[in-house]
């Protein structure tokens, strides 16, 4: 008998890659934080000696879901001013808030509350951009969760810095104080091509090369946005990005719904990541990401749920739905981005958007075990004749019920292992006291 | 002191009539099924002695909601083939499975599943269209739950009815034997312009005028029926029923993708209600209703799910969440139904269609306490500055935890009163197993 940290029975198992693969009656083995084997329960009972064995047996396995966007601490936000165009939303609502509120304590609660809610619904890896990107990391640290913060650059000066040079400094500062965290890594984060001069964005350029890691960035997320820019420059942000040498592997483009016919192959060719964010755009009216496009050219394309101000969850099980539904909807195809595409978006594609599908992504020997378990006995799941299908279209967060980070329990039998459930729960409503006071005061 | 039957205090309550109000610390009043008051909870506690009294601290009360569009029984289909083009859908799926498994038990047990599924999830009343509707009737019945069950009539045999005079024969009868029944009525429910002849329409129209009850048909679901219409006729199916007298306020037009600018002024002044099922509209790729121009020209707009065989579920809080992102996202304007009336559309708009809006639908003093209650304390509904956004945009199905009927509790802490759980799950996996064995065997 071979010792092992831990051996789950699962009804079903979804690695994801192969693709379409449904195993039935299997263990998942885990030792050391990573996976070991995937085989029939019964020869895995023979085989192994488990420090924990847990029986789901009506449960599916899937890789930890990862999402690609998020502006973790705005969860604090959540529903503080909807229904409301853009520029009026963030001119009137959100900056102002910002302006009023984000520091380093506001960042941790708020990032601790979006972890609560993302490790319950079933997400182990988020991709965040934000102010005091070091508060995001060491709650992330403290929680377990593994995530990659952004080197946020902005030409305009917040609580976290003043300048382009202090923004930057004070990034290389953080993924100098990061650089041995196997779980918590970095990626640069400039905001977006029209807050961004050049200037920042060769810099950008030039250490993502030398560190390399990703470069995380809003790009094409409204029409205006195209427009402004080619009234400005006379150039699409896109050609910019390029001309600038961003156009890479190391590139994630979040949003992306105006994109012309030359550019899904220019993307295709780059090795650009392209992360969608359904859900937001809806909300926001920005547009759509036009995905099985993406898809058909080669376009590695990854699922994000945006902040909570615009979302309004971090839900990446319904963001996947929304995904599937939406480019079936908006292509008049019902063929379009299937049940196993949509989970495939929500898991290895964020981690190959991320540079890391060696590392996580899919339930495969040897890669970490971020996994994530899904009651389909739930009514609304059943019967259960494909549960791909069942988990895209039919199940909602709360049928989660366990969820593994590099090995790590943080979900057990739907209670978190390393977060304060209460703890977060009591400072959202003292934030939320003080920020609509000071609104309706 | 007042002897009512029941009063709950909650944090928030929603009538949705008025428009926009939320009462805080009120409570609801009930007795001999009906809505009593809506008052300040410490006055409430003055003035009534109610036999139970329910304290919903961290909850909010809505009315309950409305599906206005199911085929109920087809939840035992959930899942059994997606991704597929329609006609492949529903040629080499759904009929020959209908054709094949459709009996009384069959609706009897999938009735059962979806209204278990609907009321965990908030729905208080659907409005069907099936197969065996006299099953359907029973079981609602059985379970208490409010229903419309369809008259149905198709210009095929089933195992239902042979022939269109059978279809009516039967239909007639069932609507007798249901007059007296407060909780479950009746529609006609002609399935769609290119199933059914003018001859079955006219006699539909005729009778829908003499019992005084709806018409439920699905009406312009996608672009090739009404290709095909224009084709065989040269008019449009809306043109045609207005020809045979079907516009009218009886008229429950559902999906409703394709619509010309005329139409929107021919809706309005007839009274027409139209039924929008996003969720099934973008999972099949029929297109997207244009609810905002709908509602502009002032016509009364519900929503429904559709069968969970095309969606693939029966869950009225996503639903609402998808007419007021979609929404937004076709017409690329944020403000597009906002929150407050997505809530509108899923209550009092589905009541209104069935000519029950005096009945339900809303909260106020008169009407049948049809309730739902909705626990906000979930981390992903928090903080909380308004309750109607976190529910429209942030909540799910699992944070309904009581729902009434006329009075009656058929939702207690997540618990169903009248409908056996177990027993459902039971026979909806046995169903499975012969469906599945059958498909593979």
């Amino acid at each position: 008998m071979q010792p092992i940290d831990t051996l789950i029975h699962a009804r079903w198992i979804i690695p994801v890659e192969p693709d379409h693969r449904v195993l039935e009656h299997h263990a998942l083995a885990i030792d050391k934080g990573r996976i070991v084997a995937i085989i029939d329960s019964r020869e895995a009972t023979a085989r192994y000696r488990a420090n924990e064995t847990i029986n789901l047996s009506e449960h599916a396995l899937i890789p930890g879901l990862v999402n690609a966007h998020t502006h973790a601490a705005m969860s604090l936000f959540r529903g503080l001013a909807d229904d409301l165009p853009l520029m009026d939303w963030l001119n009137h609502h959100i900056w102002p808030a910002e302006g009023k509120w984000v520091s380093p304590e506001f960042v941790r609660d708020g990032t601790e509350l979006a972890m609560a809610e993302m490790l319950k619904s079933g997400t182990t890896c988020f991709n965040d951009m934000y102010f005091f990107p070091d508060a995001t990391a060491r709650a992330a640290q403290a929680a377990g969760m593994r995530a990659c913060v952004g080197l946020i650059l902005i030409d305009f000066p917040s609580a976290w810095a003043a300048t382009p040079q202090e923004y930057l400094h004070k990034g290389l500062q953080l993924h100098d104080d990061l650089k041995h965290d196997g779980l918590v890594t970095t990626a640069f984060a400039p905001h977006a091509p029209y807050t961004v001069a050049d200037a920042g964005l060769e810099k950008v350029r030039m250490y993502a090369d030398e560190l390399d890691i990703p470069v995380h960035m809003h790009v094409h997320e409204t029409a205006h946005e195209v427009e402004q820019a080619q009234t400005a420059s006379g150039k699409r942000p896109l050609e910019r990005l390029s001309g600038l040498g961003l156009m890479s592997p190391r590139l994630l483009a979040v949003h992306m719904t105006q994109l012309i016919d030359g550019e899904f192959a220019a993307l295709a060719q780059a090795n650009v990541n392209v992360v969608h964010c359904p859900e937001s755009n809806l909300k926001l009216g920005s547009g759509v990401c036009p995905v099985p496009k993406l898809l058909a050219a080669g376009v590695n394309v990854a699922l994000g749920t945006d902040g909570a101000a615009s979302n309004n969850d971090l839900d990446m099980l319904g963001e996947l739905r929304t995904a599937a539904l939406l480019a079936k909807g908006a292509s008049l195809d019902p063929t379009a981005v299937p049940a196993h595409t949509a989970l495939r978006l929500a898991t290895l594609h964020g981690a190959k958007a991320l540079g890391r599908d060696a590392e996580f992504g899919s339930l495969i020997p040897g890669k970490a075990a971020d996994v994530t378990a899904i009651d389909l006995s739930d009514l609304s799941t059943q019967p259960v004749y494909d549960p791909i299908s069942q988990i895209v279209y039919s199940a909602t967060r709360e049928q989660v019920t366990d969820v593994w980070v590099a090995g790590k329990r943080l979900l057990a039998d739907r209670q978190l292992t390393t977060l304060d459930e209460n703890a977060i729960r009591r400072k959202a409503q003292e934030w939320r006291d003080k920020i609509f006071a000071a609104n309706h005061g």
